[in-house]
């Protein structure tokens, strides 16, 4: 009996039965109308009230030492298993919510279950290095394997981090390190007295008044510099000191996008100019941009292919890097690995920043200007984890093993035809359907969001929202066919009660 | 057989034999004289040149695809064990820097690789919550069990982080809300429209231009806000914009302490006055001050008890909070488990920061007022990790199985003895020697520095520098006499040559 299968053993019956397959099973194959987790629940089980009182009782507890005002379900993780997310009362929820867009291959995945308890995850867990001083052996290998297996077209570089916030935060810097570098005219002119003295006290020239210019509604996290970016909520922003950076407007497109091209087409055309007229006047001057290719915090807003490679020729015509926030749109979610590819983009974007469903964060690049010039200007004590790379690269291995990435396509435009039935059955809980030909990244308007929300809870679904009035759809990427059946059924239920 | 001895067993022979242990030699006991690994190599081996043939092609390796030049040694994880850090060509070097002082109870410690093969692990590993959200049913216990049973006097409650910069940067945040809730005048004050709106656009008054003072030489990480605080070397800052807040004098203390006593005590008098002076005075005003007990990438600086029983007193008569980073200080290496306990303050710190050897991070604190008066002002998609909460658990565990703290105090006067001797007969060599009744947290500056850290490891030693000429120890928990020893007669050998 392996090790795993021990660990395996003493919980989760389900992931038990799964991970004793055959091993044949675990082949690569296709598995295109198969269940990817044969023995999932066949559907929610609602018990009662959530949260039901065995619940009640932890989140009271929970309440003593943890904010829980932001609580949302108490979880039994033991008893969550593929796409289903089970609380301490035997309800199972089917989630299409998945950790805030952030579990990519099901609770409990058997594959991974038997990586997490590898000799190699448990030297990774115990023996944390400081990665950039003291890597560990066989850091290329697991680099190579996994983080850069993946990497975007063009982009064969991979700067490691901790968080969302984090990647976009070490992006931002290397921005700022390039563009001063082109200012001062190349890597080999020194750092003047001034700049050192000045940098100490930060202020010009050595802390320059540059800026990243973000989009409005955009979401790039919570730290103060991704904050600075962050223009989706006043609550992510109230309180907390912020840079003097510009502000880009995002378009506003209308629905169905077939019905208003010529309108969209113009709004579009406006937001470029609009943005390279910033990028060229803007008092403290852009280094970059960050855009989200689909905006999720701020509400699923959506931009055309066009819009995207339009902003390409502005960076590059205007000497700013393009940074493109995949934090939450990476991994597969959209149908392509990463969503930019959907863009079709002549260059590829100066940086890609990852995180979520990747279980460990980073930026991605590939220009060699975009490394410091000197050593230790990019630099902190553990510089990513080994052990969340090790799950990455699981991650990655499920997903070629299954397919899940054309799975994702699949399902997604078999979902979107359900929700397009739904809509033009209930045209005034379902406005503003977008998504389409983006996988299953779906959402859609509700004029009573949040009560929407809180009643699929009651019919056994887990599903959250984004910017306003926003109902987004994160499912996993092991979300298929009969999954989407059981979504649209029990949706209807909620939009007709 | 269990399954972490199954995993145990496919590698590390060292680790395997100290697991294996019986049952009764885990359980609580004095060790005072006992080695704690008795497994251990007896001293270091040094085979050859470092980098060895084998290290040297892995960097060649890993330079294709990781940014090599920060890169000290090549490390074989799998080899090392306890005080040991092995490489791919046999060299074994006792370890006084563990990871930038990251690793607190030694490579491959037996009972935190039974943890990291548990279940439960592996659980935490592959269902990664979205905490604030989803939090999994045992988040209470795991937080009581282990990061609030070692919570410092007075503060109960934590929020928890990624990494030591995230930890400062999220309780500057909590400073923020709470200064400008003073100012609205209470929890209950609405937001303004104008402050919603300006908020968005980061300007002021819904971004306040409110500050976080710092100390000359203090180092509190490297994102935007972090590094604002950050005073300690060009390198860091450079090309990077930072916010306009300010920067107070840090105690200049002369060595040896017994001898400048009054010198001193003027100094520190003197960078008081300069601190309040700049609190009531600084255009944007400080809501916090944050300090390191011990300023460690600065250069090993100390400041008197009473220096910080006087900052404690300027904070509360001015109405800021004050922070305490003991991102590296923290968790045993001072010989008290939190080196602020040495100051013997009337009223606790306000918030506390840690990470390092802790393998988690966040803030301590204890006013309710520090908790913001709205959910998800103070939220983000994972907030900390269950699985790392889970290793500080056994972390602790065997600090106190092991009673590490009182090791570590010890040790530290032994080893503090020793260098004063070898500080007699090598005067020029060892300057400045600090950190006496520390633990084992002790420094001295070395006109040949970088020289003395190169050679070190040319007698199988492993030691870091801090500043621009200090030396600085920072050795794990489990480092003993018999390590003392051998460091120090390990030395003496690189001072003479």
């Amino acid at each position: 009996m392996s090790s795993a299968l021990r660990v395996a053993n003493t919980l989760r019956p389900c992931a038990q039965r799964a991970i004793a397959r055959p091993a044949a099973a675990l082949a690569t194959r296709q598995y295109a109308s198969q269940a990817f987790f044969p023995d999932e629940p066949a559907g929610p089980v609602v018990k009662g009230a959530i949260p039901g009182p065995e619940s009640t009782k932890a989140i009271q507890k929970l309440d003593k030492v943890f904010d829980t005002r932001s609580l949302n379900m108490m979880a039994d993780y033991r008893r969550s298993y593929g796409n289903y997310l089970a609380d301490l009362d035997g309800n199972v929820l089917l989630d299409v919510y998945a950790q805030i867009a952030s579990i990519p291959v099901g609770y409990n995945n058997a594959a991974l279950l038997l990586g997490a308890s590898s000799p190699e995850m448990a030297s990774a867990i115990i023996n944390r290095p400081a990665l950039g001083n003291f890597p560990q052996h066989d850091w290329a290998d697991i680099l190579e394997t996994g983080i850069l297996k993946v990497a975007p077209k063009g982009l064969d570089q991979v700067f490691t981090a901790q968080s969302g916030s984090d990647a976009n935060e070490l992006a931002y810097k290397a921005a700022f390190m390039w563009k001063r570098r082109v200012q001062r005219g190349g890597p080999d002119v020194e750092f003047t007295a001034e700049e050192m003295e000045s940098a100490m006290n930060n202020t010009v020239p050595g802390a320059p008044k540059l800026s990243i210019m973000s989009f409005k509604s955009g979401f790039h996290g919570r730290l103060f510099g991704s904050l600075s970016t962050t223009r989706s909520k006043p609550i992510h922003k109230l309180d907390i000191p912020a840079f003097d950076w510009p502000q880009a407007p995002f378009p506003s497109l209308k629905y169905p996008l077939d019905q208003h091209a010529a309108e969209n087409a113009a709004e579009e055309k406006r937001c470029l100019e609009e943005t390279e007229r910033l990028i060229k006047e803007f008092h403290n001057p852009p280094a970059a941009i960050i855009i989200e290719p689909i905006q999720s915090e701020g509400g699923d807003n959506h931009a055309s292919p066009e819009f995207f490679r339009g902003l390409r020729e502005i960076t590059k015509r205007n000497d700013v890097l393009m940074i493109v926030d995949e934090v939450q749109t990476g991994v597969g979610a959209t149908g392509k690995f990463w969503a930019h590819e959907h863009w079709n983009l002549q260059s590829p974007p100066d940086m890609v920043t990852f995180s979520k469903k990747a279980q460990t964060a980073g930026y991605y690049f590939a220009r060699d200007d975009l490394k410091p010039n000197k050593p230790y200007r990019q630099f902190n004590t553990w510089m990513g984890d080994p052990a969340r790379a090790l799950l990455f690269r699981g991650i990655i291995n499920e997903i070629e093993r299954l397919n899940l990435v054309e799975n994702t396509a699949q399902t997604g435009d078999y979902l979107y035809a359900g929700l397009e039935r739904l809509a033009s059955q209930y045209p005034n809980e379902i406005q503003n359907l977008r998504g389409k030909g983006q996988g299953t990244f779906i959402a859609w308007d509700s004029p009573r969001r949040d009560e929407v929300l809180k009643s699929a809870k009651g019919v056994g679904i887990n599903i959250g929202g984004s910017g306003v009035a926003a109902v987004r759809l994160r499912p996993m990427l092991i979300f298929q066919k009969h999954h989407a059946d059981i979504f649209l059924e029990r949706l209807e239920q909620v939009i007709k009660a």
